[in-house]
């Protein structure tokens, strides 16, 4: 039985200790927090502390951590023979170079503590300091999840970068949306069925292909009439620029 | 029986025919296009025209047409009897106003040729010139769709504009994120679970509630590696009006 160690009591580490729980090789033995005592919706956690520098003996410890937190936490395991993992998209593996075993353990998905998800279907990135390391954490991957990527700190950055375009984007339109559905008394649930096909297209034929409505069809007039219709500034310049950014991707006139 | 009189060979004419094809009380009895011969998508239509001015007698014609045609084929049905509807989400009803019976069946959706969609699901927002026309237009919507929603003009443009944002925008934010992946080797289908779960999130907890990513966060390291990466000045021009947009939303600072 590997002994995994926790660092962190956010949603990324919700969803970890969520998923170690379920394997079978692997078990949650301590949880390393701030506060005195375990936010409550960690249950079950055999062990817990705020005491960085006094680790139970364990064979894997996970920073899920602020991206900005990793490299001092990491020098308060500099005496640690365990393989150290940081679970950030965005930043490079060698924030952990002074330590003797280390790797990133980035998983794909969009966490919120409380919102359970089914982690086997979720892309983990993985990466490590040698050949040794990258077997044992491919190990753990591969129980946490079916789909399991080995990809460079570059390249984990490409692929953070498309999830903030894709997921935090799109979800802040939706953001937008909403609010403009409250504000004119619409049912935001009444755009259930349409977002649910734009996603489906968007995988099945290619979100360019999918792409519909007045600024593909190059329908001024429409485009127009909306523009003139939005009072709130910062959703005037968001309809506009990417009012623009259809236009010319389908090779019409900008506004 | 009532018959059904479709002008249009586009996206949503191919939808509706489709639709009304698979009604017990209602015939698909003519498609009326400008190509001299049907599209071959349309087949089993029993008689078609370009004959605007000499339909087959007719209940229902529904106009299947770019906003812009509108009004001007509605000038060439004035001697009609038939109960004509447009099917626009951003035009007014009133465009039809010197008929005697109209109204407009706009179905909220994206729609691609060829591409099949459970219109029983798709809400269908309606209005009608009278209570008599507005009985008739329900029974058909009623007939296609089992969410049917009647509204004014004004209601109708808000709704539409509703789905601008969260579809049309949200789809090109994927376009964009395709031809990322594309030139960085990342393979797109690698974000799909993501993008269900965002979805997901959004209607489960709402999407404000729902968002992550840095700029949520307001971790201003990893907007500005992340702008310093980007090298097209599209791409760079909506990353900043997005991130601002939701550190805005969130009470962060601009960058």
């Amino acid at each position: 039985m590997h002994k995994i160690t926790l660092i962190g009591t956010g949603n990324i580490a919700w969803h970890m200790a969520r998923g170690i729980t379920a394997c079978a090789d692997f078990e949650l033995a301590e949880l390393v927090g701030r506060t005195k005592e375990p936010p409550p919706e960690f249950n079950e956690i055999p062990s817990y502390t705020t005491q960085l520098e006094r680790l139970r003996a364990t064979n894997i410890i996970i920073l899920a951590v602020a991206d900005g937190a990793i490299a001092s936490v990491a020098k308060l395991l500099k005496n640690t023979e365990a393989l150290v993992l940081h679970t950030s998209g965005s930043m490079p593996m060698s924030l952990l170079d002074q330590l003797p075993s280390y790797g990133v353990l980035y998983p794909l998905q969009t966490f919120t503590k409380g919102r359970p998800v089914d982690l086997k279907k979720v892309p983990l990135c993985i990466e490590a300091n040698n050949a040794d390391n990258l077997k044992k954490l491919s190990s753990l991957a591969l129980a946490l999840s079916q789909d399991v990527q080995q990809m460079d700190s570059k390249k984990r950055a490409d692929v953070h970068f498309s999830a903030v375009l894709a997921n935090n984007f799109s979800n802040h339109l939706l953001a937008l949306t909403a609010e403009y559905c409250e504000t004119h008394d619409i049912p935001f649930e009444l755009l259930k069925s349409l977002l649910r096909e734009t996603l489906n297209k968007a995988f099945d034929i290619g979100p360019l292909q999918a792409q519909t409505g007045p600024a593909r069809r190059g329908d001024f007039n429409t485009i127009k009439k909306q523009l003139a219709a939005i009072d709130d500034d910062q959703l005037q310049q968001t309809y506009t620029l990417l009012t623009n950014s259809i236009l010319k991707t389908y090779g019409k006139e900008k506004l």
